[in-house]
């Protein structure tokens, strides 16, 4: 993992020093963190409850937030109860239970051709093979359908039906899903299929990512087993961030407050596209439906690494396409940027530095490399 | 892993009702728990850096947190800096991080002959095979020198220098070792092999289990492999936890806390091992040096598990020897009983009870049982 090495040093050296844009990780924007409201809840807890939150707890998770997320999901037509939900910390652990219990050496895995990094890594460290394209060999499909990253697609009806037709397991990633630009999701596959759906959200990226709380709800007869394997890499999730959460959503208009970022991403989304399209005229990227993120596709071949390297020296950072894509490196120049977590006026800038950078990088020759 | 399901499931029915008394679980006196302390850190850290700790964080934790623990294994003689500390989710993460960079299908780990369930379970998990004394045939060695859970016992000078002097890699667990009843702990085996010791930590028994705070301490050369599962696995530990516990540190006598806890579990010690002499008194136990625990042994055999289940209807609950067992059940009717989680009230009517439940069990013939 050489190259993932690279990137990670590569970021660490640009977030170290002052004026590097971060137009890469995914990052929310921290305004939008209910940092206030979190502080009351937190203090509420452990004035009120602290003998509890604070000791050992079951690996579910604690029951007011199982029926919360229950509630929530039965709503949108799941036929869910709290009792099928697994309190995890956060969806990238939701993952990787799943995948411990679905994944054997060797399975394929059906995957985007961009899809989120974090499951690449998890479904290669179990031995399975992360694939695109290559569904008809799947053991199990990874999907984010109502909102994909990095590309900000949501998945068609047509798309869906397909994919629960070939009735293998289905790991539907809805990380994202309460950031449609258009409103709250619609009906989740796991409401389609109960037995093959493998269903994980997150409050990472509507709440706060520092909190690591997300869920996983498996189908009903492997609950136990998903459970006992959480018990196992960390016996419960953190309970004082667990009856925070449930305080501060008994207190807040969660959905009020989803509106009000829904149309914050979807105003930073405009203006990021509306600066590659001067900056970078000539690279390709489709409007995203919600989401952190552009994917943007360069004119030419290259290498993302090389490219990364030299936006660095501008002043700008991003993800490269390489760690999205399933099969490893293809010859394409493609890349995330991420609109989310920077402000406005960096957006504009990011996106000039980010041109400055392509200038450099095609004029050294750089569309040449392999 | 039935005989589990079974215990969990007379837990479970014991801790739903009301009266049962938890002598088994392990569980820290929730009344030491620092809950106001830690509501005042979690608000001020809300408010003045909320956008910093509930963003995402880099795998291996908040510097400040690194710099703490690694200045306190310092003052024990350890060769250890900041950047050699992995913050986990407890020390659980920290063992099934180390398990699975140490461990191969099919290794043996060397593990006392009662010993950590969890670590237990991990070391199975992997498929490698957890034994006590088979030490000469392990890969790695499992220990807990500083306070072992469930025997409370320390180990001795010549029994750590035979353990180093094996040459394997050693797991080191100080869950326990701050809970030493004469004072705080001595110098770690880390202190001795930088390079063969895997040290682990964590607050969940001097602070609180429900916050999911320890550390991994791994060879240098393994820091990244370590750092890079843990993102893996959950991204990162819980950020305003991690600036809460820092605040929280800054603001308390950690070391006067810990004298004030290491005499209340020394006193609830002898409350316990008064009332098991006089209810028990054909069971022999050796007075622990610190912890949470007595490690009971029954003067016949028997199944823990059935025993369990006649305590459960004498209105008192304990943990299967079993559990401990490396190498499974043996015929042994031994038991841990923990002195920290209740009252002085409840040991002495916990004691009373486990008493009448042993003169049932023994009366109806659970002595003949395999």
């Amino acid at each position: 993992m050489r190259w993932r090495d690279r990137i990670e040093h590569l970021y660490r050296q640009a977030s170290a020093g002052p004026g590097a844009i971060p137009l890469g990780g995914g990052f929310p924007a921290p305004h939008l963190f209910p940092s206030d409201a979190l502080a009351d809840a937190s203090s509420r807890v452990l004035h009120q409850l602290g003998q509890q939150v604070l000791q050992y707890d079951w690996p579910e998770g604690q029951e007011a937030l199982r029926v919360w997320i229950a509630d929530r999901l039965r709503r949108r037509g799941a036929d869910v109860e709290p009792e099928d939900v697994l309190v995890t910390s956060g969806a990238q652990q939701a993952l990787a239970i799943a995948a411990a219990l679905l994944l054997q050496e060797g399975d394929v895995v059906g995957m985007d051709p961009a899809t989120y990094p974090g499951a690449v890594e998890i479904f290669a460290g179990r031995g399975a093979r992360p694939c695109a394209r290559r569904d008809a060999w799947a053991r199990v499909l990874y999907r984010m359908p109502e909102l994909a990253n990095p590309t900000g697609r949501v998945m068609t009806g047509p798309e869906r039906e397909a994919l629960l037709a070939r009735g293998v397991d289905v790991l539907e990633d809805e990380a994202y899903a309460e950031l449609r630009f258009d409103g709250p999701p619609g009906e989740p596959l796991l409401a389609r299929d109960r037995e093959k759906v493998w269903h994980v959200g997150s409050f990472s990226k509507t709440l706060s990512p520092g909190m690591r709380v997300g869920w996983l709800v498996p189908p009903r007869c492997r609950f136990h087993e998903a459970a006992e394997l959480k018990k196992l890499q960390d016996i419960q999730s953190n309970g004082l961030t667990q009856a925070a959460l449930v305080d501060f959503l008994a207190h807040d208009d969660f959905d009020a407050r989803l509106e009000r970022s829904r149309r914050y991403y979807a105003r930073q989304a405009e203006i990021l596209m509306d600066a590659c399209r001067r900056h970078l005229p000539d690279w390709r990227f489709e409007a995203p439906a919600g989401g952190f993120s552009l994917w943007l596709e360069a004119p030419t071949s290259g290498r993302g690494i090389d490219f990364l390297a030299t936006a660095v020296r501008h002043g700008v950072t991003f993800d490269p396409g390489r760690m999205f894509h399933p099969g490893g490196r293809d010859g394409r120049l493609d890349l995330r940027v991420c609109f989310s977590g920077v402000s406005r006026k960096d957006l504009e800038e990011g996106a000039r530095r980010l041109g400055a950078a392509w200038r450099d990088y095609r004029g050294s020759g750089g569309r040449l490399a392999r």
